[in-house]
This record gives C-alpha cells, structure tokens and sequence, in this order.
C-alpha cells in the first residue's frame, strides 16, 4: 500500500467548525496530520495549511469527510509529492561566477582556446580540464521503470533524476540523465557511444531484459570508461553484501549453503554470476517455467545458456514448489506472493529468505517470519532492506577517482564486502544484516574497496593520492 | 596577439632582492603585474603571488626575467585559465535536499511512481515534473570549434561547457554539454532525436558547413523543440542588430543598401537570408571563388543555389577586391587580412565594414578605420563587438518560457531588433552600435521579443504569465 503525503488548504469560520472537528474528521477518514502551518490568522476566519499522510486509497474520503463539514472552504490540495517535482529536481550550475569581461575572456573565448588545444595534443586531459572526471550519464530507455514497466523515456525521467540526485549528495558524482526515444539495440549501443566523451562513465537504467546484456557487455567492449547496469550489479552486489552477514548471523558458509534464486532477468542473471564467484557450490536458477538445470536446452536465451554449463548449478528439474525444499537459500527477483508459509516451512533450518519483488514480495513476511531465520525485502517498512541505493554512488565514486577503464567482477565483489562490513559483528543479527543507505560510512568504504580492487587488477589509469 | 594571466609564486630573500627589482624586471620583460598576494609574509624572507597579464609570445622571457635575479626562488608558475578549467565548469545539483527517509521516498521509489505514471498518462507534463521545461543541448561533433578546427569532441569540451556557464548566469537556462564522437550527418540527426526526451531545446554549436544545414533542418522538421545553430543564427542575428543601429548611424536604409558578404559558409548563408528577411534589396554574397550571382550554377552547394535564385543578389561576377567597390556596407565572416585601406575607400560613402574574422579580423581596424564610418568587429578590444552571447541565452529563454516548437524566422528578426533596441537613440553613435554582453537589458529585451513573435506566428504550446 502507498502513502502519499497530501496538503489541505482550509479556511475555517471559526463560530461554525473548531479545527478540532477537522483534525477528528480526517482521523476517522483514515488520514495522519503530520504538520498545521497557520497561513492566515483571525479570530473569524482562518486558514490553515494541514499535511495528512494518507494511503492512496484513502485520499478521496479524506477530501469529502472535509468538505461535508459546515464553516470549512477548502481552498485547495496540494500532493508533496507532485509538488516536490515541479520544474525537475536538478539543475546545472557554474562552478565559478562569470563577473567580468576578464573572467569571460578565460572561461570563454579567447583563453578557452588554449584549454581546448591542450586537450587536442592530449586528450587524456579531458579527465582534469572537462567535466569528464566527476561526471557519469544515467541512461535509459525506459522499458523497464520500477514496477511500471515500459512507459517511454519522457515518464522515466523523475527516476533518473531522483538518482541523479542521491549520486551528487550521498557520492559527489555528478550525473546527468539520458533518456532515450529509441528501443532498438543497436541504435541504443551507438547513441551511448556517441555522446560518451564527455562522460566518466555510464550507469544503465530500467533498461530491460535480455536487451540488457548485450547492450552493456558491447559497451563494455567499445568504451573505455565504466558500463554499469544497475538493474542488474546493483542489485546483486547488495544482495551478496546481505547474503555474507546473512550467513554470519545463521552460522553457514557460502560453499556450503544450496541457494534457490527466483527470477532470472536483469537482476538474476547478475546475482547468479556473483554468488558463483562468491563461491557457492550448489545454484537452482528458477524461472517461470521451473529450475534452469545443468545440460539444459535454452538456446532462446543465452545467458540461461550459460548458466546450463555452469557445475554448480543443479541437474535437477523441478517448480519453484519442489525446488526449494531444503534450501538453505531463498533469493527472489520475481513477482509477489508466489510461496506461502508452508513453502518457507520446507527449507533447511535457520533459512535465509530475500524476498525482494516490489512493491509485493514474492512471499507475505507475516507468513515468513515464523518460519525463517533471516528474513529481507526491498521494502523500507521491514527491517535488512536490500537497496541498491547502497551501491552505486560509491562503486562510481570509486571506479571515477582512479579513472577506472571499467567495473569488473573483483571490484563488484569488494563493493558487496565493503558494504557488508560496514554492520559490525556485535551489531549484526537477525534484523541488521545490512546497513542504512544514510548510514555514512557506505560510500567511503565502498569507495575504498572499489579503488583497491581497481588498482589490483588493472583497470586503474590514476592512483587516487590517498592510495599513493 | 593572445594575452594570458599566469600566477608566479615567488620566495624573495629580502637582504638580497626587493620587490621592486621584481616588479622592473617582469615589466622589462613585457609583462604587466594585475595583483599581488602576500602568501608568507617575513623580515628576511617572504613568499608572494603575483598576477602577471602577458601576451603567450612573452611568457619564456617574463618566467626567465625571474630566475636571472639573485635571491628569488620561482615556487611555481600557474596559468589562471588553466586553473580555471581543472575539474570542468558545471556541476549539476539538487534542487532540494534528501534529508532522510521521507524525502527519499517522495523523490525516488515509491513515491516518483506516481509522478511518472502521469507523465505516460499525459506526455504533456514532461514540461512540469521533470527538468525538460528549462534544460537545453549544446551540441558538437567538434569539427569546427572556434578558429581551431576540427579537434574533436573532447578538445570541444571546454567551448561548450563556458557556453552552458553563460546559458545559466545570463537567462537562468539549464544548459548540458553533449560532445558527439562521431562526423556523420546521419548518425548525429539520429543520436540528438535518441536523447532529445530530456531536453526542452538544442543549441547545435560548431558544427562545420555544409553538415550542419542538413542537421538543423531535418531536426526542425522531425522534432518538436527548438533548435538553433548558434554559429549561423547567433551570428546573423547579432550582425543584423548592429546592422540596424549602424545604419541609423549614418542615415540610410536596409531597402537602398548594397551589401557584400564575404564568406558564405554557416554564418553567411544564415546572415544573407537575415539581410534579405529584414529587407535588403542588393546583395553580392562572395566567397573563394568570388561573387556568387544571380542565375549562376551551384549545384555542389544548395545554400548556394538558393542564393542565386533570389532577385535580390546581383548578378555581375567578380573578385572581392570589384565587388566592394562603392558597397555601402561590407560583411566579412571569412579570414584574416583579405582587404586593406584603398579597397575599403573605394567603398560608398559613410561605409559600414564588420570584419568578423577571428582573432584576425579580415582588415586591420587600423587600416580601416580612417576610411569607414562604422567599424564592427568579433573583438572586444575593439569598439562595436559583435557577439553571440547577446543572442543565445535570451532567445532560449524567451523560446523554452512559451515551448515554442521551434525557432523561426520572424523570432529571429525579432531577437535582432530587441538587441538593437537596448541602445537609445541619443546613446547612438559610430562606436557604440551594440550593447555589452553584461548589459542587464539585453536578455529580458530579448526573450521578451521572442515570446511575442512565438505567439503571433502561432508556435507557442504555452502563455507565460506576463503575457496572458
């Protein structure tokens, strides 16, 4: 259910409705007051600007139970949400003040020339003299947005700008979104290539799958700058980052546990090749059809392809129902509510369920938490929410300071590591296996590992000078 | 001659050395001190900043002037234009603060759902809720940046991102730099429609002649937002608008003037048509070859070929150096050094010469000067600059505050005439036909103008509410 915060306008008769009567009919309506501000003092008439948390479903009847008052005029409402929109949520700024005919001729013609020059005898200097060096585009395509869907690059914007804003305040980056009237895999591989120069780097959005995979491993191929699709690493570098401490609190090892991973698009795929790496021995790939099993036909989808051959992955078919009896791991990606408790119940003890289909999860926590040890979801209203909004400033603001060529599988690992360390031994347990995103120290240490990770295995072109 | 301002950082050994001796010695050397910084203040020894303006030819003998004197150590050498640029000129930020969990929830997921599900309900409100209402595209391939040359999209850089300062500090216009890697037609019509969602307009911007005819049009015809070459359009209409004030000057009229224009690439071509658009009745287009005419064979060059089908360009052929003879008015935005003093006196009397070349204008101003009665240049060490930051920021604001769909003739000629306008009639004289970049009035004068131009020619999709 969504809550949106909404704001009445009221004016008061004050000898025919006290504010009392209000604040009570919009309780009995289902709405919260959250804040009154007095826009208009009087002992006659008064009006108010009153913030009700409601659930949209309420929203109607708290905006009838107000107007069947006598003495009320409701002069207006107002949605934050909406209003916090308006006009787009960023805006590009001058570093420096543009004061005088002097100043303009350094930032500009003539003294820009020289700059210019500069970076054509070397353009390795594009990363000190341009925006280059903090700069990443969030491009999509807008097939795959939230839980909406294809709904077109013009209504994707909101969310490349909203992550445009959580990478400049939680990481520094400055991101700029591209959104794309094209849905052609091909044409999208070229425009991205196109305008890559003046870019540090790319995080793919809400692109969807399978157009996905090949779109980022051409880029990666073609590009020297980092590719990351967030749908897909972000996702899974989170969810290894949870599944490290889930197995702490539960005492298992990752070589050790049988993982059911429920889903396999985007976010599967990817959080499939990184448990392997993590060192997982036993994998059942599930998808609509039932278990991807080792030696299988699926010559549809390669990447389904290519977890056939994988050893870990089992041989045994099988629904999603059969498979995971006895698992010790639970990892959705799907569609809410297909288990129930009876499900979870048939695990191996002390079982770990990520439930993370949004805005339902793939099994009803109340029916879960009897049952499982160490229970996750991407929703903020339970505890160990798995967001991806743990990694990407950090895996960005890392691979952009030593100017990474790319973001490999080591440096997605230590990104997983870095954010599972951040919840200490003592803290950790059952209902803490991972941390805030506003929890301070995410960036940094992912940062760190990430910087690390780069720089042993290549794909650095800067020692950042606190690696030095 | 390019003139730099470089920062020597320099320790003085007092007993040895005084600052005078400094002082003489870089002035000697040709350089001029702006200011000076006292960095480490000292009885025996002191560390100072000092700003030295110098033409880039002086700038070995001013750093040698100092390293011969005795008790100076040279600290360091900076180039303030270089400092200038070190990590980019612009910075995307937030428009509002994530503070905590309720702001992230009304910016980002679950909230921005609502936002961009009305969005795919009314593409419309693109223009509210996201930032397309005030962010525009300066666009490049870099092939034909400044008097430099095809340098490619990184060198490019530095150009467009000074352009997107100004964009932002004169009109309040969210400007973003997008350098293209890549020199076809095609496949830059294609990538700007790709990633044209996000933007409310574009500013195509050195982008050589004869591509960016083809680009500019076919992306007039196959998008919905302005679009507007700054190198044709922002140069013809500032010409136009000194053009106005200069013939005021001397007392005549656009419909009894010959005018020859000399170099008839982006800027020519858009500037003959200007001339013709505000009425013009006797042109003589030239270029390399000489005279473009009436009825003459062009076909390797359309623009060309339209020209000479206009009743209005005359028809006798003939070098440069024939043609101005008697012109009342020449317009030069070819190269250096073309004319000298006799070829202008051979001009009509009261002559009107805008020699435009950079930085070397196409005749000396000192030879010029006794012989024309209004002398324009591209120079601002000259009198009369002929500039294009008087155009863009203002007639992108005027054009993104009606979303205009586009950018037409009449918003032009009316952009050139709110310019001329901002000088009075009794301020009017030979060397001030044009106002100063910094001049408050130009860009409310002109976006005022476009607006209403916008409006009347019917491509207007909203009211600004000054205008209702």
């Amino acid at each position: 259910m969504a809550y949106n915060s909404i704001i009445l306008r009221l004016e008061l008769t004050l000898n025919q409705v006290s504010f009392g009567d209000v604040a009570s009919a919009i309780s009995k309506a289902g709405g919260d007051i959250t804040s009154i501000d007095i826009i208009r003092p009087g002992q006659e008439v008064t009006v108010r600007d009153v913030t009700v948390q409601v659930a949209d479903t309420a929203e109607t009847a708290v905006v009838e139970a107000i107007k069947s008052l006598e003495g009320i005029r409701l002069v207006n409402v107002s949605d934050r949400t909406f209003l916090a929109h308006l006009g787009g949520k960023i805006s590009v700024q001058p570093t420096l003040p543009i004061k005088n005919r002097d100043d303009l001729s350094i930032v500009y013609t003539p003294g820009v020339a020289r700059v210019c020059t500069a970076i054509h005898e070397d353009p390795q200097k594009a990363y000190s003299l341009t925006i280059k060096r903090n700069t990443v585009a969030v491009v999509t395509d807008g097939t795959a947005v939230l839980g909406l869907g294809d709904i077109g690059p013009h209504a994707a914007a909101p969310v490349m700008e909203g992550k445009a804003m959580l990478f400049k305040q939680l990481a520094g980056v400055d991101a700029f979104p591209i959104c794309l009237d094209t849905q052609d895999t091909e044409e999208i591989i070229r425009t991205i290539k196109a305008i890559s120069p003046i870019f540090g780097g790319i995080n793919l959005e809400d692109i969807s799958s399978p157009r996905c995979f090949e779109i980022e491993t051409r880029l990666n191929e073609e590009l020297d700058i980092p590719i990351f699709h967030d749908d897909q690493h972000g996702t899974a570098i989170v969810v290894i980052a949870g599944l490290l401490n889930a197995l702490k609190v539960v005492g298992k090892r990752m070589d050790q546990v049988r993982v059911v991973v429920n889903g396999i698009g985007a976010a599967g795929v990817s959080i499939c090749k990184m448990l392997l790496a993590a060192g997982v021995k036993r994998l059942v790939p599930v998808d609509r059809e039932g278990a991807i099993i080792r030696g299988g036909e699926y010559a549809h989808h390669p990447m389904w392809a290519w977890l056939a051959e994988q050893p870990q992955v089992e041989a045994n078919p099988g629904s999603l129902r059969d498979i995971i009896r006895g698992a010790d791991v639970f990892i959705g990606v799907s569609r809410g509510g297909l288990l129930n408790g009876s499900d979870v119940q048939k695990m191996a003890p002390n079982s770990i369920v990520f439930a993370m289909a949004n805005p339902v999860p793939e099994i009803d926590p109340k029916e879960a938490l009897p049952h499982v040890r160490v229970f996750a979801t991407g929703r903020s209203d339970y505890p160990n929410q798995i967001n991806n909004v743990l990694v990407f400033p950090g895996i960005f603001r890392g691979a952009l300071d030593c100017r990474a060529r790319e973001i490999n599988e080591p440096m997605k690992l230590a990104a997983a590591r870095a954010i599972a360390s951040v919840v200490s031994e003592n803290e950790l347990n059952d209902q803490y296996i991972i941390p805030s995103i506003f929890n301070e120290q995410v960036v940094t240490k992912v940062r760190n590992a990430v910087v690390e990770a780069a720089i042993l295995t290549g794909v650095s072109r800067r020692i950042p000078p606190d690696f030095r």
